[in-house]
């Protein structure tokens, strides 16, 4: 199979290329900047020097659908909604990493991404693509919409609850703390190493763009769900999301029910790991991996359910989950490419 | 006057010594340690060579009484509680910031310390020294029980809401995160750099001590509030701390309006910076400082109010707080050898 | 290909672990530690469930010997030297990463080590296992020892120099640094993550062990090289070494004919990467791989030739080497299995 | 005394803020921006809130002459040897922390800085202000050029030696490491924090316009030095600098006496801390002051004296020792304003 890489400069591009360049049944076929054409891609990350020898290469749709089998657009959310349409109408089959597919409200859209929607009626073929919870045959979609960082961390935190209707619909909140990976490569005063260092900082209060991502899913699995309180921090760390989550419960329920409840969800997800009770994930033990872990707790003392779940924002939350989505498009085993553990320390 | 520290090896003690040698007012009598008698404080803290020359001293609460005015007990939990009778016993006035004199209730104190209870009449006499809110008048009080480093900064963004009961008594969730010297001096494998690096970690899920030290003083405040839900997060810095806080309003409230409550409460307290509308605080901007800072948001879409303060947690998180409270009890200006900014960046 | 893990609880175990699961050659087919008998791996390390279920056994040589081929040594120092001749003994090869059977001289391991040196029997049958230099045939090796960390960065840095004999061979110095993983798993004050965070420390000045093994080695290339100057520090990072090496030029040279050099000496070596002119490797480019990256300047101011290299400590300085030179000994392509990038950012 | 500051939103002019809003002699007059006129401090740094209310004024040396005893020149190389000039002219003193005014020959100054060089005039008044090896009075001097942060570090380690003539001239190598504010306000990609975090990277390399300042000074101490090695790598810390610095003894010396040189050489300088022999510092036992610390080893086998010293870039190596110059230029105490410990950890 041939893949071929869209946005390649950016972190979710390079963190295609470092699992894909392992994948057995993927070869890159070509990547894509479209401000960098013509230099290596190593001249941009020295860490791929001696890894591949690719050059980047401009954005022509109908060449790449000639050459490869799928594209994955890691592009900034305003650039893919422009891109993708040529793409599916080039007949090639797309994993969109940017945001631009994942809400089917384009007013909502506008108002979270504060751009443009994209195509309507490419909306409409896009697949969220949150593995786990896929309900869609996707061995025929055209166009997988992958989920956001945030979301991904969240929805596996809290789908259980939901599907079963365990929790009450308004008391949703999702403190959520990520790593300045996040914030993506460009460099900004916010994540100046001399200021984000030893610091911790929030950001995009009640304003983050993934809420109204969360929402739409929650809604479609218990449509009583409105909105959720979702707030976000950066932490001193380049990789990891942890989103710590508190539901009120709707009645009282044992520890052991809980985790039941997750164990039996999970048991077939190969990435996503229930820990042991009493037991808590941190970030790094996830650190370059696809695993998403998730602990529980019960508060006695307030009925409140509490769920901690913890990705690599740029594997899970990106990167990663492309790849297991592309796997499900084409009818690999899911883990294929995708089963390296997590770089631990 | 003259004050000794108890306990100056640990992180606590290191701060207090920092702070009073540059304090107008006072003279570092004596410091205190039950292990290292004899050696000298730089030998532990060699940032201190040429600043303190100083040895350490064992315990003898009878000599300490007759050559100091104050007593900073610095001491771990479970040590305070044999000591500071003594202390008290022989007359010398105390401020204690191991946490044993905090909860009223010893039933409590035992259950989330793990540890014996103090004496009983020694714990009335206590006043809870968290010094923006001081009830009482300490000039005469012979205990200051130094506040938790988490209800400090919980507090301090609850109060105006609080006390004004503009929200949902059962409804509050603090969500807490803190650098890692909130986890004291020693190592240990949790707080290892090569595993705490690069990392995030919740930890005490559900049994953090310092969950009844908050419950009792909010209950003070409005009886009607009972258990709340609180959590804590290690993050990888040394100093800070960031509580972000969401409750259900009990009825919808503009958000210039929290503002002019929160400036209002804080208006003759130089350091608690309500910060401007729009922005929030990062610990950073608080580093090395007694500041402590709050922010404010209100939720339309769920109508929550969310609160986000920061403090460092060695400052007005302990050692900071302390002398603040020294001030109060001798008669000087709160911000007496405390006016020091942030270290920043 | 069967492989046994002795000291599967140190990081270098874990790495291997790491590194093995994903092996197309090897089984591993069992992990043993001293302390930690009948627990799982993966509740030393929480990051390999779901990974590898298997369990810590005692170490007991014969029954190891009969059912591996290989048993990697991931043993602290002095510790290995009293197992490795029990595996010899029982005919199974070892690869040892402990450091004990680096030093041919035992007088000098015994003074920078204090410990008792290894049985010499088994030290003369031990290989140097710095595979870019191996000059041996490993096929019928017994013992391979891997280089130390330190070693490994500075003899890939100073090898094509002293080989070729364009330098004074009194006039050596390194300058390493270290990410804190080197310093191991144990947790001491010295690796605290509230005094390590936001810290650079110089440490074992003029007493690192790694010294007479760099020393060894340079001597066996280039008789005329005695002593040279070693200094070490703890960077505030999980990962990762560089070395900054400093030596007096015999003659002048370019730099173009200096990177020739390196060029040739490392043409065959995929993990030795010569990075372009003008260009300088960051530890983190390596981050998690099996890379060696190395740069070079020349000072015309001083006729000196600097040399920088970087490896990530725990790969190429440690697990990654020991599967290199794993893949020698069984006649494998020195690839297989250790292809994968560095995980960046 | 009143003092401006000119370039207040760099680092350097920050920590002056930091500093001088602590200073018993001092009040700050203004705060001098080029590009932020009109905007109060504290929307550039919010730690600042509540401790400086002034606002940003544009520059004009007239007026700033009016009203200040003294202009810090916080300002970018390039800039200030533009506005000193004027602000000389207009009869204020003023001290530089940009660089332009440290070296005596332009030529130099043009090739390492790559700018235009200062007028001639100007520079020969210009002091250079190394406040413990200061030879001029400067009660009376019109300019002070403050030094770099590197050559503060290297030079005070290396004085006593190349002072008393025990080094061959030609062999000092200085391997520095600093943290990530030594490069400045401006966010870049060198400087990003997912970049830069749990990272090590070398730079400038054999190209660090410190070079030159460094080999000025030592050849005015002893004209038979040269040119020196020097190099400089980012550490993923705040503040800090240590260097440590290789340089061959013309015979041999005991430990015991190098100690007692350094010893006498500094016993009159509070701000040199000369270390208890084998012991060493780290950087972040100076962090936030104005201390310098210093060690040293002496290696036997190769006859090579070690020298580490460590200071936080932005106070010894910038405000600090701007303060302690100022200090010294108005006849008070070198330490008034400055005797505040470091903040550990």
């Amino acid at each position: 199979m041939k893949a071929a890489i869209v946005g390649a400069t950016g972190y979710g591009g390079a963190e295609l290329i470092r699992i894909l360049q392992q994948h057995p049944e993927v070869t890159i076929e070509s990547l894509h900047s479209s401000s960098l054409e013509g230099s290596k891609i190593a001249d941009s990350y020295p860490h791929l020097q001696g890894v591949s020898g690719m050059k980047l290469e401009s954005i022509d749709p109908e060449k790449i659908a000639r050459n490869a089998d799928l594209v994955f657009t890691a592009t900034p959310s305003g650039v893919s909604s422009e891109l993708v349409p040529a793409f599916i109408n080039e007949g090639v089959r797309v994993i969109d990493l940017s945001g631009d597919f994942r809400l089917r409200d384009t007013t909502a859209y506008e108002t979270w991404y504060n751009k443009k929607a994209p195509d309507e009626a490419v909306l409409e073929d896009a697949v969220y693509g949150l593995t786990e919870w896929l309900d869609a045959d996707v061995t025929e979609a055209q166009l997988i919409s992958n989920p956001g960082c945030y979301p991904t961390a969240a929805l596996i935190g809290l789908a259980p609850l939901v599907k079963h209707k365990m929790i009450d619909p308004g008391s949703i909140v999702i403190d959520a703390k990520t790593g300045v990976s996040g914030a993506g490569k460009k460099a900004t005063s916010v994540t100046h190493f001399a200021e984000m260092n030893d610091n911790l900082k929030i950001y995009k209060v009640l304003e983050h763009q993934h809420t109204p991502e969360i929402e739409q899913v929650l809604a479609d699995w218990d449509p009583n769900i409105g909105a959720v309180t979702f707030s976000t921090h950066l932490v001193p760390m380049t990789r990891g999301i942890m989103t710590t989550i508190y539901v009120n419960a709707t009645e009282s329920i044992s520890p052991a029910k809980l985790y039941d409840l997750f164990n039996t969800s999970y048991k077939d997800c190969y990435f996503v790991r229930v820990r042991e009770p009493g037991t808590y994930p941190s970030t790094k033990e996830v650190y370059g991996s696809n695993f998403c872990d998730v602990s529980l707790a019960y508060d006695e003392r307030t009925d409140r359910i509490m769920v901690v779940s913890v990705i690599d924002n740029l594997v899970k939350g990106a990167a990663g989950q492309a790849v297991q989505n592309m796997n499900r498009m084409f009818e690999l085993d899911e883990k294929t490419g995708l089963s390296f553990a997590p770089v631990y320390p």
